[in-house]
């Protein structure tokens, strides 16, 4: 069996064990004698997967009973729209920091609905090469929360530290960086993840909510825009994505057995320093245009001197074995997606073939 | 490999050639060295099975090019709030035939709305024993849309004739009988179905709608609930379900190599007039309570002489290897889900036991 290095910004890598787990049971799950696929979500089988992926990320991220973890379908794109429609009172608005393309989207919901605010941005000349520091924010104390994109696919910038929003809730599309390292989740009100990027597949959006916010969210909205709806109903007031939430069962399985996210966040950043070292060695060839401070530990975006060798580098890259190292095409450039399941032996070759890259350019 | 007799209501039975496809290209999908899971939703492999899927869909299905075909997350749920927000103008109403669990909640999320008008019924003592027939409906001429349930899972019953709503745009949740025969697709403004009985997994809705209503549609709503929105997009405004999508693509070449949907209504009819048969030529023991010509050819609702009798006909089923018998809890009795993958041979064992049951009783 073929195994190339994935380096996609998403849907991403997912680690090989997985997927092999998921393959040796995919006709005949624990003897049932029937495919997950095919199991009712009612039923015993899949009950006991969707409560332990429930209780594995709860023990991963260390989720206190003072949340719901929800599994939802639509992505990170309908809690765009979700977020503001359940928490945003009659005549309120909420905050935004504007970092990419992404908080930009989720802002623009916000707006559509009437109640986005910005509240910091870190654009110039279109590109967002910062993460806003706390005093670059200009914050409403009277707004239903502070929206962040803690990391960011396209732009290649992530938060270090997260932005203090006072009595504000902080609300956080974590859709490319959930798991990567231990977080406190009690400094959040929500926080949310489209799955495809570190969790598992694209289908299902993890939601991680305080209780009392879904307590005092609002009621006159379609029931299945409610949070309140889901949370009652343990995420099953609708037929859930069962083999999604499956394998983010077994992705969350398999980060256990690895030590845990502290594990998780040390490989990480052997994997994003070795790269960014190698960039910073070779910087007559090689430039990450993206602060220092800001750097993402997820997705390394990194320039070459023209557009022609860059076209050339990911070409080369992919016949020897190296995909996705294309940049996102609002930015072009070069970009390396080191999720959670990317392998070191994955980065290690990489790097190994920038440095032959250059030589022969 | 253990493979037992799967009667589920949905999520339910898969054909097995399709789960073996599946598992045999679960970890190097084509030869790419990466799981289709793994594969960018914008990439070329992905790309490839996105549309493939749609062509076979307007293969099988007829579906002209005046029609979009869609595929969203949310299931039928979703398309319960997106139909009314989308589709019905400002000051405007919708009509709904209620005739089962699923109907009412399609009529309640657009009551919320304000835009649920009901126009028939066929509820008797809060059960619903067959399909109204045109006479029965009191159908409004300035309706944006008609809204039927074409199959009844908990109800048992199936429209055979579709009603004729005049000028007025007629949507049909499709979620339990979709491509389990030829249907003339003009007939319908819209029609949607959830994946998971007669599609693929779960995770997955359908959505066929013609292009005027997309391009008449409401576009003072969130980006994400537009039609028009996932239609300019081709479904891939955002992350698409692309597992799911590769599962429905699957089933509907399956589909095709048996023959297309003219040989699947063959074999579906087949399989329901041997249990019907089985039913009906053992009144004295087994009787079903739905008017014989509203009878569904999916799902085969029937009772016992007694509640006891039924909970051990379920459990001796179970042990005898097959699974999936028990009535929904709303209802009680049995039911057996003969989908189009149920095989024969599944509907032959289970009328076996049947007379074996009833002999032992």
């Amino acid at each position: 069996m073929k195994r190339i290095h994935n380096f996609n910004a998403g849907p991403a890598a997912l680690p090989l064990p997985v997927l092999e787990r998921a393959q040796r049971e995919f006709i005949d799950f624990e003897g049932t004698g029937m495919s997950l696929l095919e199991h009712s979500h009612r039923g015993k089988a899949y009950d006991n997967v969707h409560n332990e992926a429930i209780a594995l990320l709860r023990e991963l991220m260390g989720i206190s009973e003072d949340y719901h973890v929800l599994f939802l379908q639509g992505g990170a794109s309908l809690q765009f729209c979700m977020i503001p429609m359940n928490l945003v009172p009659k005549g309120g608005s909420a905050d935004y920091v504007l970092t990419g393309t992404w908080a930009k989207k989720a802002l623009q919901e916000a707006e559509r609905l009437g109640v986005g605010r910005l509240a910091g941005t870190s654009e110039k000349d279109g590109v967002f090469p910062r993460i806003p520091k706390q005093g670059d924010l200009d914050l409403d104390g009277n707004a239903a929360y502070l929206h962040i994109t803690t990391n960011n696919t396209i732009a290649g910038t992530q938060y270090h530290d997260f932005p203090d929003p006072g009595s504000v809730p902080l609300v956080a599309d974590m859709s490319s960086d959930i798991l990567w390292r231990p977080i406190d989740v009690s400094k959040f009100g929500l926080l949310y993840a489209g799955a495809q990027k570190n969790i598992g597949p694209s289908g299902v959006a993890v939601v991680v909510v305080r209780k009392d916010l879904v307590d005092g969210a609002r009621t006159d909205l379609p029931n299945f825009l409610r949070y309140s709806i889901h949370a009652s109903k343990n995420s099953l007031y609708n037929t859930a994505n069962t083999f999604g939430i499956y394998m983010i069962r077994n992705v969350a399985a398999y980060l256990k057995e690895l030590g845990g996210l502290g594990k998780v966040e040390e490989m990480n950043r052997a994997k994003a320093k070795l790269l960014y070292d190698m960039i910073e060695n070779n910087s007559d060839f090689y430039r990450c245009p993206i602060d220092p401070e800001s750097r993402s530990m997820m997705n390394v975006v990194f320039r070459l001197p023209t557009e022609e060798l860059e076209k050339k580098f990911i070409a080369d890259g992919l016949a020897a074995g190296l995909n996705g190292l294309k940049g996102h095409r609002s930015v072009g450039g070069c970009r390396a997606s080191i999720y959670n399941a990317v392998p070191m032996a994955a980065v290690e070759a990489l790097v190994a073939f920038m440095g032959e890259f250059q030589k022969k350019a």
